[in-house]
């Protein structure tokens, strides 16, 4: 007998994952980036009053963050008109969506969503045992209609759907969304990941009742509001299925610099509003420099476009490969037919002038 | 059908858990406490050297963190003397306990622990089915012996044991943990808590060779590196257990601030000899204090002290309500007999001043 005796479900999982960061690529490479495109971070960053105040914060690091969040959500509750009973606070929303698999998904059970949607959800669900039942894309949009149907045939317990979608950047109206949720079979939990739903237009972020029981939606500091390295996430949800998240949540896991950070950011809303500006500027410009080289940008309501290269998923990898050969570090999705895209994140005038020069060359030599 | 749909485990598991912070106590008390001395915190806090890091990093925290912590594992490696592959670096000891549990424990597999020993622990066997058998302290010490008889009898695939020991402050010797573990079960797995053994004796420490597969070491800058509001754990352990962390864990998990401000902390080793003094000076004081009211010191190898209120866990309790009261913040251990005591973690020569004010006043109280 050999130790440590994994549990069944453990051995099965596979020893490698898919988060590489670029940080990892840049030590195989033997140098850094010139320009950081890939992880839909926020390069305009965070309000200065949130670097400010984790700045403070650091002097108070010796001490446990509150475990309760009570200050981040009380804002929250505030902020989003419900009671801080709807808000659940954790280590980014891959935390939260841990969390969430893990209080509902055992072996077998059966969760759905789209092929080629966020890797991090599907990883949660392989990692608890359940069963993944994807559904196509239509039109490049995540097929709300397909996915409650699939939900319906295999009677599963929780559909993901991300609104605006990554990594296409493609929306929904949440009123459509809210329509379309009727057909959301019984027994069967909406978690709506609405990261980047600061920077879309207006009418994308879902109007539900705080109360509803099919729905949990999820936020977070890590893209619009720039603090993708402070890992702080939201759940909104009823305040049933809130409070279901202290049977397993890492109560004291919330860094309190972060804490303090997140509080400050939320505040700040005329610099959400420049970031905003930011974000459409720069999305307009990596459309731009896209289709003056032949490619296709997809309409995106994200801190990112989607460049279709209008060929398949060997020559979008080609073009990848060499735009990071040239020092620009940008992703790709991972399912046909999206994968005849390169995903490029929104990135300072200095950043998009080293794409622009760099894509030309990815380009060309992706086509010889 | 409602939903959410829970698992059985999920909808087995209480709904209220026992981490209080003290700023819910606070917000119950409605003022702030006059010295904090309950969660065994580093008052003395963290490196200026890591703080001025961190306060670098925050203008960087758009960024994720590297997901591999390679520049942590590596220090750590060097200042252990092991490879990069045999340290894990996680959210804290309790998001490593919480992946080490999940790795091991399904439901109804067995664990052992000490009636009293560390809770978030038991929340995590817990949370994942497992089933705790717990074994009594040894004149106020964790009992390796027993622990590992015990785990032999009941077949467990895990054992936990904190060295030195919380909420005691007793300890062994590394030495003589290390001849113990001869009489552990084959199959199953000691996970050693280490949290506070950079201000224990020499030799407290256990030398196991790095790929010893019966054993995995927590460790963590929470604690005598002053950064518990920071999150930075690690695990030290043979390279193939390290490897499973990666199925289970959140890669991007990890605040990138406090990766900066752990790398810096660990490179100031005469910051941590200063602390060290700090902590030795103040547990002195406390076992001083208690002294002069009646009250018996247990011999700590920790940054607190458990003081021994001579008499039962209700008077113990008593006592430490009316600290509480007083703006003391306090806890105590949980069970039989150790519960006879109250917890007092080491703090500023004004912490302990307030402390030495209320103590007289609080025993009192309980004694009428």
């Amino acid at each position: 007998m050999t130790v440590p005796r994994y549990t069944p479900l453990a051995q099965s999982l596979p020893a490698t994952v898919p988060f590489v960061g670029p940080e990892t690529q840049e030590r195989h490479r033997g140098s850094t980036f010139a320009a950081r495109l890939g992880a839909n971070e926020n390069v305009f960053g965070p309000s200065p009053r949130a670097i400010e105040a984790m700045q403070t914060a650091t002097t108070d690091v010796w001490m446990y963050g509150d475990p309760e969040n009570h200050e981040l959500r009380h804002a929250l509750a505030a902020h989003h008109d419900v009671t801080p009973d709807h808000i659940v606070v954790g280590e980014g929303i891959d935390g939260l969506l841990g969390y969430l698999v893990r209080l509902l998904v055992g072996p077998g059970d059966a969760v759905v969503t789209s092929d080629g949607a966020y890797p991090t959800f599907n990883y949660h669900v392989t990692g608890f045992g359940g069963v993944l039942h994807k559904v196509p894309y239509l039109d490049d949009r995540e097929d709300p209609a397909r996915l409650f149907a699939k939900a319906a045939e295999v009677d599963a317990k929780l559909v993901y759907l991300a609104n605006p979608d990554n990594p296409m950047g493609t929306w929904h109206s949440g009123a459509d969304l809210l329509a379309a949720m009727d057909a959301l079979p019984e027994g069967c939990l909406l978690v709506l990941d609405e990261a980047y739903v600061e920077c879309a237009p207006e009418g994308t972020a879902i109007e539900a009742h705080p109360d509803d029981p099919r729905l949990i939606r999820m936020r977070t500091f890590s893209k619009v509001y720039g603090m993708a390295g402070a890992r702080v996430g939201y759940g909104l949800g009823a305040p049933g299925m809130i409070s279901a998240f202290n049977k397993v949540r890492n109560h004291f896991g919330m860094n309190r610099v972060a804490q303090a950070g997140a509080l400050a950011a939320l505040a700040d809303s005329e610099w959400l509003d420049h970031v905003r500006d930011e974000i459409a500027t720069a999305r307009d410009r990596i459309a731009e420099i896209a289709r003056s080289h032949g490619l296709t940008p997809v309409p995106s309501a994200t801190n990112f476009v989607a460049l279709d290269c209008d060929s398949d998923g060997a020559f979008a990898k080609a073009v990848l490969d060499n735009l990071i050969s040239l020092g620009i570090f940008v992703r790709m999705p991972f399912s046909v037919p999206q994968n005849r895209c390169i995903r490029v994140s929104c990135g300072t005038a200095a950043d998009l002038d080293a794409f622009e020069a760099a894509l030309p060359k990815a380009l060309d030599a992706a086509r010889r």
